[in-house]
């Protein structure tokens, strides 16, 4: 190689101190009840896995559409909005990047709650910018101080995360018109019917909505998600992204989960039944558990970290927070009936065994 | 929705001024000889769409490996590097801007030189990078002021996109050498057999190649790419990409295409067969061919802007460049030998037409 030189070139000096996200844990091989990550348990609609089958063609060639037509138009309909105020992202992650890449940075503050989705903060470092933390009272509700709106853009997960809180409408509306730009997280929205932000909202010029496919179009291995809002905004986003951010195999999974909207709806509707049965089940065994409107229930009880290392022993997996005031708690993703009952039966064996 | 305000929050500054990088044209409909977006035109190995098949599964549901684990280990092994020196994205356009997002900004400028792929220019100018050009003389020859280093980061491709030139590897020696990271897109490397800045400059501490399965492994539609480097600079593009950023199915398409090496390798001794052919047959016809080591010949005659637009009337689709001193020429993708012959036919046809 002959190099004049013996180390690399330094990187931008921000990265020394970044921490990336870390997320749930994807364990290896089979016999794992997995409730870790908020993923959808039950099959994939037909529709998806035709769509896939369709394009394992020659096609895989050509590049994508590089703004994903067919897929905004079929969203825009959904959502009742036009498609240039969709844009479609290699999973939400994707859409929270550009939406901090265009906003955030030196002097443009975001601000979060805390406990919420961890990556926000993440993404505000990536881009120089300093976090704002809110911390919710009691884990839920919104303090007073988050309305100064000292912040350029809020990043407010509705359902919330971790803990699954559906903030009052009027307190986003509130929110919304602080002085920033109000970014509300729907990646749980249809695991809370009747709580509808995106139609409250509709058209507010300081509001992106966002959308994935990851959790109740249970696609989170092909990575699509969207951002819903004012067509100025959408089409700065537009301007950041990647090319061709979306492949054409998630592109047309996508078109099939959305054709089979009615089954998955159908499924939203029974893990909204096994989640009422859940916190049931889990308060009689000791747990507090406030209500969710996510497809998990974070389940507070004093043993909480011992208990996710022993059912984790035992192959049952759910996701322990070391931060954030989670402590006390685990978070359990709604499964199957089966995956479900499995949990229980761990935490009634593991409760004997002491 | 009741706002107190009436126009959106401003995004960042720089995005007004900022272009988004144009892709080749994606025509609809069918009856196209496309041979404007160098993408790869034989039909994908039966390894490539079986495991497309294979993953039309319930596995949709659960999220990808972040690292993508098993991809990383078959590509350190045909690049002879660690997994470790290895990051795998979401088509080599995303390594770009990890790149851009981890060295350039304010202060920290990009060199490139001109022709070359011009998303370069757009990265930089997302980062708030100034973009210092150093146009290439007669359109091939790397010019004495690029050794300067007075850049953070030169991204050159090599071959280089549009020509095809492959730069001497002495003088990639001396520019990895001036000072900078060089970043060596070899999105073209697989069409210049006996070429391997790879070899000749691994282990160097300030250079990055870049890979894409897009040309050669004929997966442009399926977004796969990755970088190869030092293990420091790898491990900071990591802390920068989204946690998911290759979803299962472009994972598991681009092991069938490793898997299908042979196959690609074989049809891409044909492209290079063809390329031979068509600069001969585009000499013929009056045309200045520089030597190609891509999937592609850059072809120059006076007449090239109205060729290009008579050639699209008859659904012959060729890549023309306004811009960059590629005006005089146009750049035809190399595709199977029933499309160059359209091609040439065409070409014939057109002339006879004046």
């Amino acid at each position: 190689m002959n190099s004049n030189q013996k180390t690399s070139p330094s990187p931008r000096p921000f990265l020394d101190g970044l921490e990336a996200y870390v997320p749930g844990e994807q364990p290896r091989g089979g016999g794992w009840v997995k409730l870790n990550t908020n993923e959808f348990p039950y099959p994939a609609a037909p529709q998806v896995l035709e769509a896939i089958r369709r394009e394992a063609a020659d096609t895989v060639r050509i590049y994508p559409d590089p703004t994903s037509t067919a897929l905004r138009e079929k969203l825009a309909q959904r959502n009742g909005v036009e498609p240039d105020q969709i844009l479609v992202g290699n999973g939400s992650d994707e859409i929270l990047r550009l939406i901090a890449h265009a906003f955030l940075g030196p002097d443009r503050p975001l601000a979060m709650v805390l406990p919420t989705y961890t990556l926000y903060e993440v993404l505000a470092s990536q881009f120089g910018a300093e976090t704002r933390i809110h911390k919710l009272i009691d884990l839920e509700r919104l303090p007073d101080s988050i309305y100064k709106g000292d912040w350029t853009a809020c990043f407010l997960p509705a359902p919330n995360a971790q803990i699954g809180t559906a903030f009052p409408i009027r307190q986003l509306e509130r929110l919304a018109n602080a002085g920033g730009l109000l970014v509300l997280d729907g990646a749980y929205i249809d695991f809370a019917p009747g709580y509808d932000p995106l139609k409250e909202l509709k058209d507010h010029p300081a509001v992106i909505h966002t959308r994935t496919f990851s959790k109740s179009f249970g696609l989170a291995g092909v990575r699509v998600g969207c951002a819903i809002g004012p067509k100025p905004l959408i089409a700065a986003l537009h301007k950041l992204r990647d090319s061709y951010n979306v492949n054409r195999l998630s592109q047309a999974a996508a078109i099939g989960a959305l054709e089979g909207a009615d089954y998955y709806a159908a499924r939203c509707a029974e893990i909204i039944e096994s989640r009422k049965m859940m916190t049931r089940e889990l308060e009689k065994r000791g747990f507090v558990v406030p209500e969710s409107h996510g497809n998990f229930v974070f389940a507070r009880r004093a043993d909480a970290p011992a208990l996710y290392e022993k059912l984790k022993a035992r192959k049952i997996l759910v996701r322990y927070f070391r931060h954030s005031g989670l402590e006390g708690g685990m978070r359990i993703t709604i499964g199957t009936p089966e995956e479900n009952q499995a949990l229980l039966d761990g935490i009634d064996a593991i409760g004997t065994e002491c």
